[in-house]
């Protein structure tokens, strides 16, 4: 082994370790302030990087949050998976309960699966964005195999359970997340805040209504 | 009536009309390039305003948005009152039908809804928000009352099926309408884009097994 060829595996080294602590720094901000609020400027601060050193890692910030939703695809499909292996007939409910517990497990998923289709997905280059549908493909057709094992659905009726459940998901999770504003109004008007403190309820009930049909449906 | 009444009537008239063309150069901007791409510079140029005047019409571009949402949400409910009016016991496709043509017939509305939950809801004060959230779900409820009318779902169920059309119907209108980056992923890998060229046909199927589940859901 080469003195140059031992620095550069050094430095590949110290290069892998700053792109994770700069996603780690992400992922707590994102979590904390919401996903809306994460600058790279801030990454960088938080993961105690020179603002000047961040490119060297992420070519932005859309490709940094994409990376994270990829992480969490795979923690998602992971969880799903394991829970349904081995078993079969389990009834609607059960499967809602499954999908709900586990995305209820990854807020952070909720949050960013609205920014992929609004802004991450097309926020960065082609190669970049064909890595992240190849393996979110992969997660989302593990997953809706393993929903068919275990259930009475077809895979057809397991991946429009599968879609309807992320569509889902993200819309209701920003609903239930509201500003200061909306906060505000929910306070005064407990009618119009329902939507926003029933998250896992109503995904939960609305996803067993949409599996019951889903079974019949020819 | 006073030169100054007159005056000041004129000069209403003025700015309601202003206001009207602001609101119709938003409505051609976003139709065109989509809600994220407007911007109130953008609004003052098409609507032939100064940029200095923008602001004694509308104090940001959230709240001409949200204004426009408004329009938007007594439209689709007039359109759905109006086509399920005197209809009992319809089927659960064509509850389906009639939510999802309408929809089909607002592209902007589709647009608009994530937005307004990510962004515009919280972007503008209490008073112009409540005002929203009061118009809004006026116009929910009316559509909620005749799904129930028209159907075998009861008043519960009709509200399960509206909330669960607006999320579908906002996640997968962004899905459809991707950008350059995965409109020509979409081109290379065509069984990734079929979620994106299918919004009418999936929205409706996902819509038709959710209301059969919601008409036997306990």
């Amino acid at each position: 082994v080469t003195g140059v060829t031992t620095q550069r595996a050094r430095s590949e080294v110290a290069k892998r370790r700053r792109r994770r602590d700069m996603l780690s720094a992400a992922r707590t901000l994102a979590v904390r302030d919401g996903v809306r609020a994460v600058t790279l400027a801030a990454v960088t601060t938080a993961s105690g990087l020179h603002p000047s050193a961040v490119r060297r890692y992420f070519d932005s910030k859309e490709e940094l949050l994409l990376e994270l939703a990829e992480q969490e695809w795979q923690t998602w499909s992971s969880a799903v998976v394991t829970r349904l292996r081995g078993r079969t007939d389990l009834p609607a409910a059960d499967i809602a309960a499954t999908l709900v517990d586990t995305l209820a497990a990854q807020p952070l998923f909720c949050d960013l699966s609205t920014h992929v289709v609004l802004s991450l997905e097309d926020g960065v280059g082609y190669a970049r964005a064909r890595q992240y549908k190849a393996s979110s493909f992969e997660a989302y057709d593990k997953m809706a195999a393993a929903i068919a094992s275990a259930s009475a659905l077809q895979l057809a009726g397991a991946q429009d359970v599968l879609s309807a459940t992320l569509a889902l998901a993200a819309y209701l999770w920003q609903v239930a997340h509201p500003g200061p504003v909306l906060a505000a109004i929910y306070a005064d008007v407990p009618r119009w805040g329902h939507v926003a403190t029933n998250f896992e309820l109503d995904l939960r009930r609305l996803l067993a209504e949409l599996i019951l049909g889903a079974e019949q449906y020819g």
